[in-house]
Protein backbone atom coordinates (compact mmCIF):
# COMPACT_ATOMS: atom_id res chain seq x y z
CA UNK A 1 0.00 0.00 0.00
CA UNK A 2 1.64 3.03 -0.91
CA UNK A 3 -1.28 6.03 -0.64
CA UNK A 4 -3.34 6.36 2.55
CA UNK A 5 -6.75 5.15 1.93
CA UNK A 6 -8.85 8.26 1.23
CA UNK A 7 -11.25 6.94 3.94
CA UNK A 8 -8.61 5.87 7.10
CA UNK A 9 -10.15 3.54 9.40
CA UNK A 10 -10.80 5.31 13.36
CA UNK A 11 -10.80 3.69 16.80
CA UNK A 12 -11.82 5.57 19.43
CA UNK A 13 -10.77 4.52 23.11
CA UNK A 14 -12.69 5.80 25.79
CA UNK A 15 -16.55 5.85 25.45
CA UNK A 16 -16.90 9.20 28.13
CA UNK A 17 -19.02 11.88 27.29
CA UNK A 18 -16.78 13.26 24.10
CA UNK A 19 -15.50 10.01 22.96
CA UNK A 20 -19.35 8.47 22.91
CA UNK A 21 -20.04 11.89 20.64
CA UNK A 22 -16.86 11.27 18.80
CA UNK A 23 -17.69 8.17 17.54
CA UNK A 24 -21.32 8.92 16.83
CA UNK A 25 -20.04 11.81 14.68
CA UNK A 26 -17.39 9.12 12.68
CA UNK A 27 -20.53 6.71 12.46
CA UNK A 28 -22.91 9.80 10.91
CA UNK A 29 -20.07 10.64 8.07
CA UNK A 30 -20.00 6.70 7.04
CA UNK A 31 -16.30 5.98 8.88
CA UNK A 32 -15.38 2.29 9.76
CA UNK A 33 -15.17 3.19 13.64
CA UNK A 34 -14.00 0.37 16.10
CA UNK A 35 -14.65 1.50 20.21
CA UNK A 36 -13.72 0.41 23.32
CA UNK A 37 -14.42 1.38 26.87
CA UNK A 38 -13.64 -0.29 29.87
CA UNK A 39 -17.07 -0.69 30.93
CA UNK A 40 -17.55 -2.19 27.85
CA UNK A 41 -21.64 -1.57 27.85
CA UNK A 42 -20.98 2.46 27.11
CA UNK A 43 -20.23 0.82 23.91
CA UNK A 44 -24.30 -0.58 23.19
CA UNK A 45 -25.67 2.59 21.71
CA UNK A 46 -22.55 3.21 19.27
CA UNK A 47 -22.63 -0.86 18.44
CA UNK A 48 -25.83 -0.49 17.36
CA UNK A 49 -25.49 2.41 15.37
CA UNK A 50 -22.51 0.54 13.42
CA UNK A 51 -19.62 0.21 15.61
CA UNK A 52 -17.48 -2.41 15.87
CA UNK A 53 -16.72 -3.25 19.66
CA UNK A 54 -12.91 -3.90 20.29
CA UNK A 55 -12.56 -6.46 22.98
CA UNK A 56 -9.01 -5.25 23.88
CA UNK A 57 -7.16 -2.16 23.26
CA UNK A 58 -4.96 -3.83 21.29
CA UNK A 59 -7.76 -5.15 19.28
CA UNK A 60 -9.03 -1.46 19.04
CA UNK A 61 -5.23 -0.24 17.88
CA UNK A 62 -5.24 -2.72 15.15
CA UNK A 63 -8.63 -1.75 13.83
CA UNK A 64 -7.91 1.86 13.51
CA UNK A 65 -5.55 3.82 11.26
CA UNK A 66 -6.40 6.97 13.01
CA UNK A 67 -6.77 6.43 16.72
CA UNK A 68 -8.38 8.72 19.11
CA UNK A 69 -7.48 8.33 22.51
CA UNK A 70 -10.00 10.64 25.56
CA UNK A 71 -9.80 9.03 28.78
CA UNK A 72 -9.46 10.80 32.46
CA UNK A 73 -5.82 11.05 32.76
CA UNK A 74 -2.51 10.87 31.46
CA UNK A 75 -1.94 8.23 33.96
CA UNK A 76 -4.65 5.90 32.01
CA UNK A 77 -3.26 6.27 28.51
CA UNK A 78 0.21 5.02 29.92
CA UNK A 79 -1.68 2.49 31.78
CA UNK A 80 -3.59 1.23 28.66
CA UNK A 81 -1.31 1.97 25.61
CA UNK A 82 1.78 0.36 27.58
CA UNK A 83 0.82 -3.41 27.10
CA UNK A 84 -0.90 -2.87 23.68
CA UNK A 85 2.65 -0.91 22.64
CA UNK A 86 3.33 -3.86 19.32
CA UNK A 87 -0.14 -2.93 18.06
CA UNK A 88 0.86 1.15 17.65
CA UNK A 89 3.58 0.75 14.72
CA UNK A 90 2.60 2.68 11.70
CA UNK A 91 -0.88 4.07 14.00
CA UNK A 92 -1.57 7.93 14.46
CA UNK A 93 -2.70 8.45 17.59
CA UNK A 94 -4.53 11.62 18.51
CA UNK A 95 -4.66 12.13 22.07
CA UNK A 96 -7.34 14.22 23.59
CA UNK A 97 -7.25 13.58 27.18
CA UNK A 98 -7.27 16.49 29.29
CA UNK A 99 -3.78 17.16 30.69
CA UNK A 100 -0.69 19.37 31.13
CA UNK A 101 2.02 20.21 28.99
CA UNK A 102 4.75 17.41 30.56
CA UNK A 103 3.14 14.75 30.45
CA UNK A 104 2.08 14.89 26.78
CA UNK A 105 5.41 15.79 25.62
CA UNK A 106 6.16 12.47 27.54
CA UNK A 107 3.70 10.52 25.67
CA UNK A 108 4.81 12.09 22.53
CA UNK A 109 8.38 10.67 22.58
CA UNK A 110 7.24 7.37 24.19
CA UNK A 111 4.51 7.01 20.99
CA UNK A 112 7.27 8.27 18.43
CA UNK A 113 9.69 4.95 20.21
CA UNK A 114 7.01 3.03 19.22
CA UNK A 115 6.82 4.04 15.48
CA UNK A 116 3.75 5.99 15.06
CA UNK A 117 2.60 9.53 14.98
CA UNK A 118 1.60 11.87 17.71
CA UNK A 119 -1.14 14.45 17.60
CA UNK A 120 -2.31 16.33 20.85
CA UNK A 121 -5.35 18.01 21.07
CA UNK A 122 -7.40 20.44 23.58
CA UNK A 123 -11.12 20.23 22.50
CA UNK A 124 -13.40 23.08 23.69
CA UNK A 125 -17.07 21.49 23.54
CA UNK A 126 -20.20 19.85 25.59
CA UNK A 127 -21.41 16.82 23.33
CA UNK A 128 -24.19 18.53 22.28
CA UNK A 129 -21.34 21.06 20.37
CA UNK A 130 -18.87 18.45 18.86
CA UNK A 131 -18.86 18.64 15.35
CA UNK A 132 -20.27 22.40 14.66
CA UNK A 133 -19.26 25.35 14.81
CA UNK A 134 -19.67 26.05 18.69
CA UNK A 135 -16.75 23.36 19.10
CA UNK A 136 -13.24 24.32 18.44
CA UNK A 137 -10.23 22.03 19.08
CA UNK A 138 -6.40 22.86 19.05
CA UNK A 139 -3.43 20.97 17.98
CA UNK A 140 -0.23 20.06 18.52
CA UNK A 141 2.87 17.86 17.68
CA UNK A 142 2.96 16.30 14.45
CA UNK A 143 1.66 19.45 11.73
CA UNK A 144 1.77 16.50 8.79
CA UNK A 145 -0.64 14.22 10.95
CA UNK A 146 -2.87 17.70 10.94
CA UNK A 147 -2.51 18.52 7.57
CA UNK A 148 -3.13 14.61 6.52
CA UNK A 149 -6.09 13.66 8.57
CA UNK A 150 -7.62 17.62 8.65
CA UNK A 151 -10.94 15.94 7.16
CA UNK A 152 -11.06 13.71 10.33
CA UNK A 153 -10.22 16.74 12.35
CA UNK A 154 -13.46 18.56 10.62
CA UNK A 155 -15.26 16.45 12.33
CA UNK A 156 -14.28 17.44 16.01
CA UNK A 157 -15.04 21.04 15.69
CA UNK A 158 -12.88 23.98 14.12
CA UNK A 159 -9.10 22.90 13.98
CA UNK A 160 -6.37 25.84 15.00
CA UNK A 161 -2.85 24.34 15.15
CA UNK A 162 -0.79 25.65 17.47
CA UNK A 163 2.94 24.10 16.87
CA UNK A 164 4.80 21.57 16.99
CA UNK A 165 6.02 21.10 20.57
CA UNK A 166 3.37 18.37 21.81
CA UNK A 167 3.23 20.36 24.66
CA UNK A 168 1.07 23.02 23.06
CA UNK A 169 -2.04 22.42 22.85
CA UNK A 170 -2.01 21.54 26.55
CA UNK A 171 -0.18 24.99 27.45
CA UNK A 172 -3.13 26.69 25.89
CA UNK A 173 -6.00 24.19 27.73
CA UNK A 174 -4.34 25.42 31.16
CA UNK A 175 -3.95 29.02 30.21
CA UNK A 176 -7.95 28.93 28.34
CA UNK A 177 -9.63 26.79 31.42
CA UNK A 178 -7.19 29.47 33.81
CA UNK A 179 -9.59 32.45 32.64
CA UNK A 180 -12.59 30.11 32.92
CA UNK A 181 -11.98 29.16 36.46
CA UNK A 182 -11.27 33.07 37.00
CA UNK A 183 -14.56 33.65 36.11
CA UNK A 184 -16.43 31.13 37.61
CA UNK A 185 -14.75 32.57 40.92
CA UNK A 186 -16.16 35.78 40.24
CA UNK A 187 -19.63 34.04 39.68
CA UNK A 188 -19.28 32.36 43.39
CA UNK A 189 -18.46 35.78 44.87
CA UNK A 190 -21.22 37.74 42.70
CA UNK A 191 -23.99 35.36 44.13
CA UNK A 192 -22.87 34.68 47.44
CA UNK A 193 -22.93 38.86 47.69
CA UNK A 194 -26.14 38.83 46.08
CA UNK A 195 -27.26 35.78 48.50
CA UNK A 196 -26.60 37.65 51.50
CA UNK A 197 -29.38 40.05 50.32
CA UNK A 198 -31.89 37.40 49.82
CA UNK A 199 -31.44 37.90 45.93
CA UNK A 200 -31.73 34.60 43.93
CA UNK A 201 -28.56 33.26 42.13
CA UNK A 202 -31.00 33.24 38.65
CA UNK A 203 -32.06 37.01 39.20
CA UNK A 204 -28.20 38.14 39.57
CA UNK A 205 -26.94 35.83 36.74
CA UNK A 206 -29.62 37.18 34.34
CA UNK A 207 -27.64 40.69 34.78
CA UNK A 208 -24.29 38.86 35.22
CA UNK A 209 -23.96 36.79 31.84
CA UNK A 210 -24.40 39.56 29.41
CA UNK A 211 -22.28 42.27 31.85
CA UNK A 212 -19.30 39.52 31.60
CA UNK A 213 -19.55 39.42 27.60
CA UNK A 214 -20.06 43.04 28.17
CA UNK A 215 -16.86 43.09 30.03
CA UNK A 216 -15.11 40.49 27.96
CA UNK A 217 -14.95 42.95 25.06
CA UNK A 218 -12.82 44.76 27.09
CA UNK A 219 -9.56 42.17 26.93
CA UNK A 220 -8.29 42.52 24.10
CA UNK A 221 -7.90 46.00 24.28
CA UNK A 222 -5.51 44.91 27.55
CA UNK A 223 -3.60 42.23 25.63
CA UNK A 224 -2.84 45.13 23.31
CA UNK A 225 -1.63 47.00 25.93
CA UNK A 226 0.38 43.99 27.49
CA UNK A 227 1.59 43.24 24.24
CA UNK A 228 3.10 46.29 23.71
CA UNK A 229 3.81 47.49 27.03
CA UNK A 230 2.41 50.76 26.78
CA UNK A 231 0.02 51.50 29.65
CA UNK A 232 -0.82 54.87 29.50
CA UNK A 233 -4.65 55.32 30.00
CA UNK A 234 -7.06 58.19 30.53
CA UNK A 235 -9.54 55.88 31.80
CA UNK A 236 -9.46 52.94 34.06
CA UNK A 237 -6.24 53.23 35.82
CA UNK A 238 -4.55 50.93 38.61
CA UNK A 239 -5.50 53.69 41.29
CA UNK A 240 -9.17 53.41 40.67
CA UNK A 241 -9.45 50.39 40.13
CA UNK A 242 -8.09 49.27 43.54
CA UNK A 243 -9.88 52.43 45.31
CA UNK A 244 -12.81 50.82 43.35
CA UNK A 245 -11.91 46.70 44.76
CA UNK A 246 -11.04 47.82 48.33
CA UNK A 247 -14.44 49.51 48.83
CA UNK A 248 -16.57 46.70 46.89
CA UNK A 249 -14.16 43.94 49.31
CA UNK A 250 -15.46 46.16 52.30
CA UNK A 251 -18.84 45.94 51.26
CA UNK A 252 -18.47 42.26 50.72
CA UNK A 253 -17.55 41.50 54.28
CA UNK A 254 -20.15 44.10 55.81
CA UNK A 255 -22.49 41.68 54.16
CA UNK A 256 -20.83 38.78 56.07
CA UNK A 257 -19.31 37.16 53.10
CA UNK A 258 -15.50 36.28 52.99
CA UNK A 259 -13.28 37.92 50.15
CA UNK A 260 -10.47 35.28 49.72
CA UNK A 261 -11.64 35.06 46.31
CA UNK A 262 -10.41 38.22 45.20
CA UNK A 263 -8.10 39.52 47.57
CA UNK A 264 -5.18 37.74 45.53
CA UNK A 265 -6.04 39.99 42.52
CA UNK A 266 -5.72 43.69 45.00
CA UNK A 267 -2.64 42.44 45.78
CA UNK A 268 -1.52 42.12 42.05
CA UNK A 269 -2.65 45.87 41.72
CA UNK A 270 -1.12 47.16 45.17
CA UNK A 271 2.44 45.66 44.23
CA UNK A 272 2.33 47.83 40.73
CA UNK A 273 1.00 50.91 42.74
CA UNK A 274 4.08 50.46 45.31
CA UNK A 275 6.08 50.72 42.15
CA UNK A 276 4.59 53.95 41.39
CA UNK A 277 2.48 52.24 38.07
CA UNK A 278 -1.12 53.70 40.01
CA UNK A 279 -1.68 55.86 36.92
CA UNK A 280 -0.98 53.10 34.28
CA UNK A 281 -3.89 50.98 33.40
CA UNK A 282 -5.33 48.05 34.98
CA UNK A 283 -3.27 45.55 32.49
CA UNK A 284 -0.52 46.42 34.27
CA UNK A 285 -1.50 43.67 36.88
CA UNK A 286 -0.19 40.92 34.63
CA UNK A 287 3.78 42.75 35.40
CA UNK A 288 2.93 41.42 39.06
CA UNK A 289 2.59 37.96 38.03
CA UNK A 290 5.33 37.53 35.59
CA UNK A 291 8.45 35.71 36.36
CA UNK A 292 11.48 37.68 36.48
CA UNK A 293 13.42 37.19 33.32
CA UNK B 1 -48.15 74.62 40.03
CA UNK B 2 -50.23 71.85 40.40
CA UNK B 3 -48.71 69.12 37.36
CA UNK B 4 -44.88 68.03 36.96
CA UNK B 5 -43.73 69.70 33.66
CA UNK B 6 -43.44 67.34 30.73
CA UNK B 7 -40.08 68.32 30.11
CA UNK B 8 -38.37 68.49 33.44
CA UNK B 9 -34.71 70.59 33.72
CA UNK B 10 -32.03 68.50 34.50
CA UNK B 11 -28.56 69.68 36.07
CA UNK B 12 -25.70 67.55 36.03
CA UNK B 13 -22.82 67.81 39.09
CA UNK B 14 -20.03 66.05 37.85
CA UNK B 15 -18.67 66.02 34.32
CA UNK B 16 -16.37 62.67 33.78
CA UNK B 17 -16.92 59.86 30.90
CA UNK B 18 -19.71 59.26 32.20
CA UNK B 19 -21.68 63.05 33.45
CA UNK B 20 -20.50 64.34 29.71
CA UNK B 21 -21.89 61.73 28.10
CA UNK B 22 -25.12 62.15 29.75
CA UNK B 23 -25.18 65.55 29.46
CA UNK B 24 -24.84 65.43 26.01
CA UNK B 25 -28.07 62.67 25.45
CA UNK B 26 -29.91 65.18 27.31
CA UNK B 27 -28.67 68.20 25.01
CA UNK B 28 -29.63 66.03 22.16
CA UNK B 29 -32.95 65.65 23.52
CA UNK B 30 -33.38 69.51 23.87
CA UNK B 31 -33.56 69.72 27.62
CA UNK B 32 -32.68 72.53 29.04
CA UNK B 33 -29.53 71.08 30.99
CA UNK B 34 -27.28 72.74 33.59
CA UNK B 35 -23.72 71.33 34.62
CA UNK B 36 -21.28 71.54 36.98
CA UNK B 37 -17.83 70.27 37.76
CA UNK B 38 -14.70 71.22 39.75
CA UNK B 39 -12.66 72.27 37.03
CA UNK B 40 -14.91 74.40 35.10
CA UNK B 41 -13.49 74.03 31.89
CA UNK B 42 -14.85 70.02 31.62
CA UNK B 43 -17.73 71.70 30.75
CA UNK B 44 -16.56 74.19 27.51
CA UNK B 45 -17.95 71.44 24.91
CA UNK B 46 -21.30 71.25 26.35
CA UNK B 47 -21.52 75.05 27.06
CA UNK B 48 -21.15 74.99 23.14
CA UNK B 49 -23.32 72.92 22.57
CA UNK B 50 -26.10 74.80 24.47
CA UNK B 51 -25.91 73.76 28.22
CA UNK B 52 -25.84 76.17 30.79
CA UNK B 53 -22.66 76.42 33.33
CA UNK B 54 -23.69 76.51 36.89
CA UNK B 55 -20.58 78.26 39.00
CA UNK B 56 -21.78 76.78 41.92
CA UNK B 57 -23.27 73.43 43.79
CA UNK B 58 -26.23 75.18 44.60
CA UNK B 59 -26.78 77.09 41.48
CA UNK B 60 -27.14 73.55 39.66
CA UNK B 61 -29.36 72.62 42.21
CA UNK B 62 -31.12 75.65 41.77
CA UNK B 63 -31.33 74.87 38.10
CA UNK B 64 -32.80 71.24 37.60
CA UNK B 65 -35.62 69.65 39.06
CA UNK B 66 -33.90 66.37 37.94
CA UNK B 67 -30.27 66.48 39.40
CA UNK B 68 -27.52 64.24 38.17
CA UNK B 69 -24.39 63.48 40.53
CA UNK B 70 -22.27 61.49 39.37
CA UNK B 71 -18.82 62.05 40.71
CA UNK B 72 -15.46 59.82 42.06
CA UNK B 73 -17.15 58.58 45.43
CA UNK B 74 -20.01 59.12 48.09
CA UNK B 75 -17.30 61.66 50.58
CA UNK B 76 -17.23 63.95 47.44
CA UNK B 77 -20.93 63.68 46.98
CA UNK B 78 -21.41 64.53 50.76
CA UNK B 79 -18.79 66.97 50.75
CA UNK B 80 -20.27 69.22 47.39
CA UNK B 81 -24.20 68.91 48.61
CA UNK B 82 -23.90 69.67 52.23
CA UNK B 83 -22.91 72.99 51.81
CA UNK B 84 -25.78 73.50 49.17
CA UNK B 85 -28.51 71.53 51.48
CA UNK B 86 -30.94 74.37 51.20
CA UNK B 87 -31.18 73.97 47.73
CA UNK B 88 -32.16 70.54 47.71
CA UNK B 89 -35.59 71.08 48.78
CA UNK B 90 -38.58 69.40 46.62
CA UNK B 91 -35.73 68.18 44.44
CA UNK B 92 -35.32 65.02 42.52
CA UNK B 93 -31.76 63.56 43.19
CA UNK B 94 -30.50 60.45 41.03
CA UNK B 95 -27.42 59.30 42.73
CA UNK B 96 -25.13 57.78 39.96
CA UNK B 97 -21.79 57.45 41.80
CA UNK B 98 -20.41 54.02 42.49
CA UNK B 99 -20.57 53.50 45.85
CA UNK B 100 -20.98 50.96 48.21
CA UNK B 101 -24.71 49.71 50.02
CA UNK B 102 -24.51 51.14 53.51
CA UNK B 103 -23.14 55.06 52.41
CA UNK B 104 -26.02 54.92 49.59
CA UNK B 105 -28.70 54.50 52.18
CA UNK B 106 -27.28 57.19 54.80
CA UNK B 107 -27.08 60.14 51.86
CA UNK B 108 -30.55 58.71 50.83
CA UNK B 109 -31.58 59.52 54.80
CA UNK B 110 -29.89 62.97 54.57
CA UNK B 111 -31.46 64.14 51.07
CA UNK B 112 -34.57 63.01 52.49
CA UNK B 113 -34.34 64.96 55.66
CA UNK B 114 -33.86 67.71 52.94
CA UNK B 115 -36.97 67.40 51.38
CA UNK B 116 -35.92 65.98 48.50
CA UNK B 117 -36.20 62.76 46.76
CA UNK B 118 -33.77 60.07 46.17
CA UNK B 119 -33.02 57.28 43.38
CA UNK B 120 -29.94 55.81 43.40
CA UNK B 121 -28.29 54.34 40.26
CA UNK B 122 -25.71 51.85 39.10
CA UNK B 123 -24.54 52.28 34.99
CA UNK B 124 -23.51 49.71 33.42
CA UNK B 125 -22.26 51.24 30.45
CA UNK B 126 -19.03 52.93 28.61
CA UNK B 127 -19.37 55.96 27.66
CA UNK B 128 -20.06 55.67 23.93
CA UNK B 129 -22.89 53.31 24.74
CA UNK B 130 -25.10 55.43 27.53
CA UNK B 131 -28.30 56.13 26.10
CA UNK B 132 -28.07 52.50 23.88
CA UNK B 133 -29.16 49.54 24.33
CA UNK B 134 -25.98 47.78 24.98
CA UNK B 135 -26.23 50.07 28.54
CA UNK B 136 -28.42 49.71 31.48
CA UNK B 137 -28.81 50.97 34.68
CA UNK B 138 -30.11 49.20 37.90
CA UNK B 139 -32.19 51.78 40.23
CA UNK B 140 -33.30 51.57 44.20
CA UNK B 141 -35.07 53.64 46.14
CA UNK B 142 -37.90 55.76 45.32
CA UNK B 143 -40.18 54.10 43.07
CA UNK B 144 -42.50 57.14 42.31
CA UNK B 145 -38.93 58.78 41.24
CA UNK B 146 -38.45 55.61 39.00
CA UNK B 147 -41.93 55.67 37.51
CA UNK B 148 -42.12 59.53 37.46
CA UNK B 149 -39.08 60.16 35.54
CA UNK B 150 -39.04 57.01 33.41
CA UNK B 151 -38.92 58.76 29.59
CA UNK B 152 -35.51 60.68 31.31
CA UNK B 153 -34.35 57.17 32.58
CA UNK B 154 -34.60 56.31 29.85
CA UNK B 155 -31.75 58.24 28.01
CA UNK B 156 -29.61 56.57 30.56
CA UNK B 157 -29.55 52.93 29.16
CA UNK B 158 -32.28 50.17 29.68
CA UNK B 159 -33.30 50.94 33.58
CA UNK B 160 -34.45 47.98 35.90
CA UNK B 161 -36.13 49.13 39.53
CA UNK B 162 -34.19 46.82 42.13
CA UNK B 163 -36.19 47.36 45.37
CA UNK B 164 -36.85 50.58 47.49
CA UNK B 165 -33.63 49.67 49.81
CA UNK B 166 -31.59 52.84 48.41
CA UNK B 167 -28.42 50.47 49.41
CA UNK B 168 -30.04 47.65 46.72
CA UNK B 169 -28.38 49.27 43.53
CA UNK B 170 -25.18 49.35 45.16
CA UNK B 171 -25.59 45.69 46.15
CA UNK B 172 -25.91 44.68 43.22
CA UNK B 173 -22.92 46.97 41.77
CA UNK B 174 -20.72 45.24 44.23
CA UNK B 175 -22.23 41.78 43.29
CA UNK B 176 -21.52 42.02 39.13
CA UNK B 177 -18.53 44.09 39.87
CA UNK B 178 -16.97 41.31 42.25
CA UNK B 179 -17.71 38.92 38.88
CA UNK B 180 -15.92 41.18 36.50
CA UNK B 181 -12.69 41.45 38.90
CA UNK B 182 -12.90 37.30 38.97
CA UNK B 183 -13.14 37.61 35.38
CA UNK B 184 -10.13 39.77 35.55
CA UNK B 185 -7.72 37.69 37.48
CA UNK B 186 -8.57 34.79 35.40
CA UNK B 187 -7.66 36.92 32.39
CA UNK B 188 -4.23 37.69 33.76
CA UNK B 189 -3.87 34.19 35.12
CA UNK B 190 -4.37 32.90 31.63
CA UNK B 191 -2.13 35.55 30.05
CA UNK B 192 0.50 34.67 32.49
CA UNK B 193 0.29 31.27 31.20
CA UNK B 194 0.42 31.90 28.07
CA UNK B 195 3.08 34.46 28.05
CA UNK B 196 5.56 31.58 30.21
CA UNK B 197 5.37 29.96 26.76
CA UNK B 198 6.07 33.03 24.56
CA UNK B 199 2.55 33.22 22.83
CA UNK B 200 1.39 36.64 23.02
CA UNK B 201 -1.30 38.09 25.06
CA UNK B 202 -3.75 39.41 22.20
CA UNK B 203 -3.51 36.04 20.48
CA UNK B 204 -4.61 33.83 24.09
CA UNK B 205 -6.92 36.11 24.32
CA UNK B 206 -8.27 35.97 20.63
CA UNK B 207 -9.42 32.42 22.38
CA UNK B 208 -10.24 33.11 25.64
CA UNK B 209 -12.52 35.99 24.88
CA UNK B 210 -15.36 33.49 22.97
CA UNK B 211 -14.38 30.79 25.19
CA UNK B 212 -15.45 32.91 28.60
CA UNK B 213 -18.62 33.37 26.40
CA UNK B 214 -18.88 29.39 25.40
CA UNK B 215 -18.41 29.20 29.70
CA UNK B 216 -20.47 32.13 30.83
CA UNK B 217 -23.37 30.44 28.92
CA UNK B 218 -23.41 27.51 31.93
CA UNK B 219 -23.61 30.28 34.55
CA UNK B 220 -27.35 30.14 34.80
CA UNK B 221 -27.93 26.29 34.43
CA UNK B 222 -25.45 26.80 37.71
CA UNK B 223 -27.65 29.27 39.08
CA UNK B 224 -30.55 26.75 38.86
CA UNK B 225 -28.48 24.18 41.03
CA UNK B 226 -27.80 26.78 43.58
CA UNK B 227 -31.48 28.23 44.01
CA UNK B 228 -32.68 24.98 44.32
CA UNK B 229 -30.35 23.60 46.26
CA UNK B 230 -30.26 20.05 44.27
CA UNK B 231 -27.03 19.53 43.35
CA UNK B 232 -26.95 16.24 41.66
CA UNK B 233 -25.02 16.41 38.31
CA UNK B 234 -23.98 13.69 35.65
CA UNK B 235 -21.31 15.95 34.12
CA UNK B 236 -18.96 18.43 35.93
CA UNK B 237 -18.97 17.15 39.77
CA UNK B 238 -16.55 18.96 42.46
CA UNK B 239 -14.00 15.81 42.54
CA UNK B 240 -13.41 15.80 38.50
CA UNK B 241 -12.94 19.75 39.01
CA UNK B 242 -10.51 19.60 41.82
CA UNK B 243 -8.30 17.33 40.43
CA UNK B 244 -8.19 19.13 36.47
CA UNK B 245 -7.51 22.25 38.77
CA UNK B 246 -5.13 20.97 41.05
CA UNK B 247 -2.85 19.24 37.42
CA UNK B 248 -3.35 23.30 36.27
CA UNK B 249 -1.69 24.62 39.12
CA UNK B 250 1.10 22.29 38.94
CA UNK B 251 1.69 22.58 35.52
CA UNK B 252 1.45 26.98 35.89
CA UNK B 253 3.91 26.67 38.61
CA UNK B 254 6.07 24.18 36.57
CA UNK B 255 5.79 27.12 33.87
CA UNK B 256 6.99 29.37 36.54
CA UNK B 257 4.20 31.51 37.54
CA UNK B 258 2.21 31.89 40.59
CA UNK B 259 -1.29 30.13 41.00
CA UNK B 260 -2.38 32.82 44.12
CA UNK B 261 -5.40 34.13 42.17
CA UNK B 262 -7.05 30.65 41.69
CA UNK B 263 -5.88 28.38 44.66
CA UNK B 264 -8.53 30.30 46.98
CA UNK B 265 -11.08 28.73 44.28
CA UNK B 266 -9.64 25.20 45.18
CA UNK B 267 -10.31 25.74 48.57
CA UNK B 268 -13.76 26.58 48.02
CA UNK B 269 -14.05 23.15 46.28
CA UNK B 270 -11.59 21.24 48.61
CA UNK B 271 -13.90 22.54 51.60
CA UNK B 272 -17.50 20.47 49.82
CA UNK B 273 -15.49 17.66 49.09
CA UNK B 274 -13.85 17.29 52.63
CA UNK B 275 -18.10 17.41 53.37
CA UNK B 276 -18.80 14.67 51.45
CA UNK B 277 -19.71 16.47 48.42
CA UNK B 278 -17.25 15.22 45.88
CA UNK B 279 -20.30 13.74 43.24
CA UNK B 280 -21.97 17.45 43.59
CA UNK B 281 -21.86 19.88 40.72
CA UNK B 282 -19.25 22.17 40.58
CA UNK B 283 -21.67 25.07 41.70
CA UNK B 284 -22.08 23.29 44.93
CA UNK B 285 -19.08 25.36 45.73
CA UNK B 286 -21.10 28.51 46.69
CA UNK B 287 -21.56 26.70 49.88
CA UNK B 288 -18.41 27.53 51.26
CA UNK B 289 -18.89 31.43 50.57
CA UNK B 290 -22.39 31.25 52.59
CA UNK B 291 -22.21 32.53 56.23
CA UNK B 292 -23.47 30.34 58.42
CA UNK B 293 -27.33 31.51 58.70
Amino acid sequence: MTTKPSIPTVSIIGLGNLGRALAGAFLDQGYRTTVWNRSPAKADDLVARGAHRAATVAEALAAGELVIVCVLDYDTVSRLLTPAADALRGRILLNLTSGTPEPARELAAWVAGQGADYLDGAVYAVPQTIGTADAFVLYSGSSAVFETYREQLDLLGAPTFVGTDPGLASLYDVALLSGMYGMFAGFFQSVAVADSARIKATDITALLVPWLNGAAAALPGFAAEIDSGDYATETSNLDINTVGLANMLTATKAQGIGVDLLTPLQTLFERQIAQGHGSASLSRAIESLRPPR
